[in-house]
Parts: structure tokens; C-alpha cells; sequence
């Protein structure tokens, strides 16, 4: 595009880009807290509680230490290509690992180093919003399939085989956002297959890993070497606030990746790169955090029969419930703030999820306390019935 | 680009982008260190120093008390909006300053706000190195404008004004990196009244304000009401390794720029959001360090012409001192390796800053201590002086 003939501003023709409405969902429920009103967040996919002990204490030891700058912590890079081998047996190289400021600029760290404008990106419908916003920003065309309860809300090798032309890419979430399923390593094998064969380049979300509930989470790269596998710290190691993520590019791609890492986003956290790396000796803690999401989990599914939404896949890992709220409304946003208003809990619209049927959806979170989840029941208890009533 | 019906990987066809040079050299510098090399790190544009007393103690206190998460510090963006109107007497709204990773993120997020792919944008050849490269990885057009020492390395308006057909954008740097100039309020005003009536969308890097040696450094912003202007912790506030930066947007850029800012970022990090607060309040010590750049800037400037570097343009800001070596190489990455090699001595080659002069150029960073710049002009003295009789 070029305007340059006439004074009209460019921007007026940017690619339309949707807000997170989770946000301003979060930006309420922060205005009620200082007006003195008690809200449990289950708006965001964060957990509630802090960093690793140990990874606090070396934090506080590095703020006196260091001045800090543009940096790259080898050591800690070196010890994410070792996980790849203890997690899921697959040997990786420390520079195939590249540091970023959280998953986010992870993701666009990935389509950009695949992708020119213009290119086809197959991802699942629901799927977590910024999949969909960020093709949206780069000029990507997302293909959006729809998966339905009966697919357990994921892709297939089926449904990639089906898509006439092949998609130049697929960005695949295993346990996904916002419904916690996951998909089965022999399903991950033959999108794996199907993917090779038809030259369709993977990106793998596994932000969720380590946050299961009875299935395993495999990594695509145990069928695929060189898919791209996005994931960070902010979820099963609990430390959102820090931004620090990766991403792991095959061989080939390292230079690409890197080059747009210095430029686009210079370096990640320093403090959080320290941090990090300890948070990897802190599993005995995290596990304490999966054992109270098992238990939110199981309250949760217990207790939403009676609340009337029965119509839910039960989530395999993450910390969400994806539930259809269609008996109650056809507008999730203004659903979301009116229980917020009149019970202090926060959620996420559907809308943010699904753009065709989102309207009747709804996402909570459960990464907060047992008690936060024991109290936040008792509130919606009474809400729902008197929605049922009304 | 559709490559569905080929097997070839997309991969190949994405923009080829440069690495940024400099973290070869930083890379070699550290593994010099490591070896017990006594090293001088003068190839990154990075303070020594750390975060203010203030900044430090705060983040101790948040550390402990707060598990953080996505968040915007809204006192924060209310701080920055009042910073404008008591350096630069213009009305910001806190609502125009959105919060990010660095200044690299917002200018990808400044050009992700303002144009589509094949836009063009204008820029002063040297310059910052991402500033090309961002622009290439975004499938922007840079149109280099050359700007020799005769123009102290600048845009003018009179350039601007020269382009057929006019650019869709314009990056304006000042004081400007790798050169420290800075352009004069007049002219600055100049190029805004060019830009504006010929529909160039301008966005000004404003990162070295606070870091002057005589001249003032004025906003765009005091010429251009709709100037989108880059910001950071990272220099004048010597927060680098805290990744903090912020863009100001025009009203009506509010929602297009939030809404990337939240799908391609997220959010920046928490700890640095309330330190870079306390910040605003530590002029006193960020003074010092000013005042030891004005020391370690007068050092150089009078060493420089015993090295048998005469051509410079004398710094009015930031803490680079950008030298003509073609008296001594045609290969500026291999100088600068050479050098660190034989001295310790890390600085950045030119062709990180000017593809097509800068193999005869280098950039000295200043931002260390006095101590280690004497050090730094003993250790050279004598090489360049062998040079010179090699």
C-alpha cells in the first residue's frame, strides 16, 4: 500500500484488530476492588500465587548484585533443551532455544520467522484469542476450523487432511485455551503425519504443560523435530508477572529466529532470566499449585450441574472450563460484567474464544485457591437460580 | 503468498533480516570474560550502572508482598503523561502512553498501529539498526535517506520535503544512535510542518532524552500533536536488563494500539512497573550518572584525534561517539573483533548502523565509568598506534 499521493492517514487502513475483552473484564474488576468490593479473578489464566521460593530469593540476591542489561542466560537455555530430554526424551540444542518476553512475543517470534503475508494459518475454533488477533496484525490469513464438543474442541489429523488447499501453517494447543482438552499422542502422531507430508509448518502451544489431570501432554516435537513449540513461565511455574518465555525452532530456523528476536524484542527480563532457571529445581512447590488446580477442578465439575451448565468437556489440563452458557444468554460479554457486578466473580466472555459461537460460552479460571473457588460457588449458586427463574 | 499446493517450506521465503552485530561482538566479549579476560564493554548502548536505590528497594518490598500477573500500572501511565507536560509542557493523557517490553516492542508496536505491509517508510542512513530491520521483517519498505557528516548525520525537512512520491512514514531519532546528534528545535518543527501536510505519519525516538551535553533535546511531540513517540527505562534511567518502555499514541490510535499491544505482547513486566514509578523520583542519582557520561564524553573527545580518529561529529547527547576508521579498515566487524581481542575493548562495528558506509565506521558507548574509559583510551592508544606504523 502506498498513500503517499494523498494526505489521508494510513492508519485509517491497518488490519482490524479485536481487543482482549478479558481485559476490560479484569480493568472492572480491579475499579470494584478499590471501591472496596471482594472479587475472586477467574478472568485471566494466571495463577494466583507467586514465584518459586528459591526463585524469589535469587531475585532478591541479583537486584543487589547486578546492574543488568541486554542479556541471554546460556545457562538457563541450556537447562530448557535438557527438559526437552528428561520431559519428553527429545534432544535439543541449547541455541534452538531462544528467550522471549513471555509466549506472546513467542508466537509472533514463530510466524514471523515462517511466515510472509498473505499465508494460510489453520487453527482451532474456540482457540485462545491471540492466535486468531495476531495472524490478524502480521497479514496472515487465519483459517479458523471449527471443533465441537464431539472433537472435544481440538484439531484433527482428519480435519487438516481434509482442508483443500493445504494451510501453509497450523498452530496446534495441547492442553488448549480455553477448554483444558488434550490431544492424545496418537492423534499427535498423525497430525504430525499429515503435516510433514502435505508441508504444512507446525507451531505447538504448550504453555499448559505440566498442568494436567490425568492424560499426558506430549510434546509435538516427539513426532515432529521441526515444529516450532512455544511456551513460558507464567503458568505451571507461576511467575506471569515476569515475562519470560521461549521458543524451540528447529535447526535450520535458529538464525532466522534469532535475528528477529534482537531486532523486534532486543532481550528478555534479566531478573526473570535468573529466576528461571531455579524455578526449574522447584517442583516439589509447583506440584503443591497442581494439587490445589486438581482440587478447584473437581469442585468446579461438581458443582455445575447445579448451577444448569451441564454441557462442558471436562478439561484434561490448563486451569479453564469452557461452558456453554446458551440456556442463560446470547450475549457472554454482558453476562460476564453483570456477574461481576452482582457477585464479585470476574470471568472471561466467550466471545474472546470463539467469534461464531461465543456469545453463548463462557471460560472460568481456576487457577486461584480452594477457598477462592469453594467461595466463588457459593456465589454463583443463588445467581444462576435466580437467572433461572427470571 | 500461498505455497499449499508445494511441499517447499514457507520458511524460505520470509524476510531476510540482518542479525544485530554488535551481540556477536557482546557474545565474544563475555566469553573473553570468562576466560579471565580483563574486558571494557563498550559495544552495547547500555548503562553499567543498575536501577535507582529507590527503584531497587521497591522492587525488594514488591518481591515479597505481591505475586504479580498481567498488569498496566495505571499510576505509572499517569506519571509518564504528567512527564510531558513538565519537560515539554504538552497535555497527555494517561491513556495515550501504553506500557511495553522496551522501546524495540513499541515500535513494533508503533508501525503495526500505523501501516499494512509494503508502506513506506523513511529513515536516516546511519541509524539504528532495528529501525531497518524491524521494518524489513514487518514487509515495510525502509527508504534510507543517506545523511553524511555535513548534515551531522540527520533528517532535515528540506530531505523530507525532496522525496517523490512522498514516504508513507518517517522515523525521526534525536539525539540519534550511533551519532548522539541532535536536531534543532527549528528544524524539528520544520519536519513536523512537511510531514503533516504531506501525510507522513511520523514516529520519533525519544530513549536518549535525559542524556544531553549542551543542546536541548525537544519532543516532536511539541510540533506534531499526532506524533507517535518511543520512550524507555532503559538509558537515562539506567533500568536496561528491567525491559520497560513505553509509546505514546494519539487519541485516536488509543484502541488500535491497545488492542495490539494486548494480543501481541500481552502485557510488560510488574516488578519493573513499579520500580520504573520511583524512578521518576531519583533524579538526583540519575544526574550522577549523567554527569559521568559529560566526564567519560570530554575524555574521548580529546583522545579521539591521538588515535588518528579526527572525524567525528561531537555528541550532543546519548553516549555514542561514532568514528570514521577508513584511515585504518575496510572491515569494520573484523576491526572491532580484532580490537576486542587484542585490548579488551568491546565496541560496536558500523555496519550494524550504515549498510553502506559502515565498514569504514565504528561506535564507541560511553555509558561506563570514567575509571574505565581512561582505562579504555590507555589500552588503545598504543594499538592504534601500531596500526598506524603497520
Amino acid at each position: 500500500m502506498n498513500t503517499s499521493s494523498s494526505p489521508a492517514r494510513p492508519a485509517s487502513g491497518v488490519a482490524e484488530v479485536e481487543p482482549f475483552h478479558a481485559i476490560s473484564i479484569g480493568k472492572l474488576a480491579y475499579e470494584l476492588a478499590e471501591q472496596g468490593r471482594s472479587i475472586i479473578h477467574m478472568e485471566y489464566g494466571q495463577p494466583s500465587t507467586g514465584a518459586p521460593a528459591a526463585a524469589l530469593a535469587l531475585a532478591h540476591e541479583k537486584l543487589d548484585s547486578e546492574p543488568g542489561g541486554y542479556w541471554e542466560n546460556g545457562a538457563l537455555k541450556a537447562r530448557i533443551a535438557r527438559h526437552y530430554q528428561e520431559r519428553y526424551g527429545q534432544d535439543v540444542e541449547a541455541e534452538q532455544i531462544i528467550l522471549t518476553c513471555g509466549a506472546s512475543p513467542a508466537l509472533v517470534l514463530a510466524l514471523s520467522s515462517l511466515f510472509r503475508p498473505g499465508a494460510r494459518v489453520a487453527l482451532a475454533r474456540p482457540g485462545y484469542v491471540a492466535y486468531r488477533n495476531t495472524l490478524k496484525a502480521m497479514y496472515l490469513e487465519a483459517v479458523e476450523i471449527e471443533c465441537g464438543p464431539e472433537a472435544r474442541y481440538q484439531l484433527s489429523a482428519a480435519a487438516l487432511e481434509a482442508m483443500e488447499p493445504a494451510p501453509d501453517g497450523v498452530i496446534i494447543a495441547s492442553p488448549a485455551n480455553p477448554t483444558g482438552t488434550i490431544i492424545a499422542a496418537e492423534e499427535l502422531r498423525a497430525i504430525a503425519e499429515v503435516c510433514t507430508r502435505r508441508g504444512i509448518r507446525m507451531i505447538s502451544d504448550e504453555i499448559y504443560h505440566g498442568l494436567t489431570y490425568g492424560p499426558v501432554a506430549h510434546s509435538l516435537l516427539e513426532y515432529a523435530p521441526d515444529a516450532l513449540v512455544i511456551n513460558s513461565f507464567s503458568k505451571y511455574y507461576s511467575m506471569t508477572g515476569w515475562r519470560l518465555g521461549w521458543l524451540l525452532v528447529p535447526r535450520d530456523l535458529i538464525e532466522v529466529a534469532r535475528a528477529r528476536m534482537g531486532n523486534l524484542f532486543l532481550a528478555p527480563p534479566v531478573l526473570a532470566q535468573h529466576a528461571g532457571l531455579v524455578a526449574f529445581d522447584c517442583d516439589e512447590e509447583l506440584q503443591g499449585h497442581v494439587h490445589n488446580y486438581t482440587q478447584n477442578r473437581q469442585m468446579l465439575l461438581d458443582a455445575l450441574p447445579d448451577l444448569g451448565l451441564e454441557k462442558i468437556a471436562p478439561p484434561d489440563g490448563a486451569f479453564y472450563i469452557w461452558a456453554d452458557i446458551s440456556a442463560y444468554t446470547q450475549d457472554s460479554l454482558s453476562f460476564c460484567r453483570d456477574m461481576l457486578r452482582e457477585t464479585g466473580v470476574a470471568t472471561a466472555p466467550g466471545i474472546d474464544f470463539d467469534p461464531v459461537h461465543g456469545k453463548t460460552f463462557m471460560r472460568f479460571s481456576f487457577a486461584v485457591s480452594p477457598p477462592e473457588i469453594a467461595e466463588a460457588i457459593g456465589r454463583l449458586k443463588p445467581w444462576f437460580a435466580a437467572r433461572r427463574q427470571g
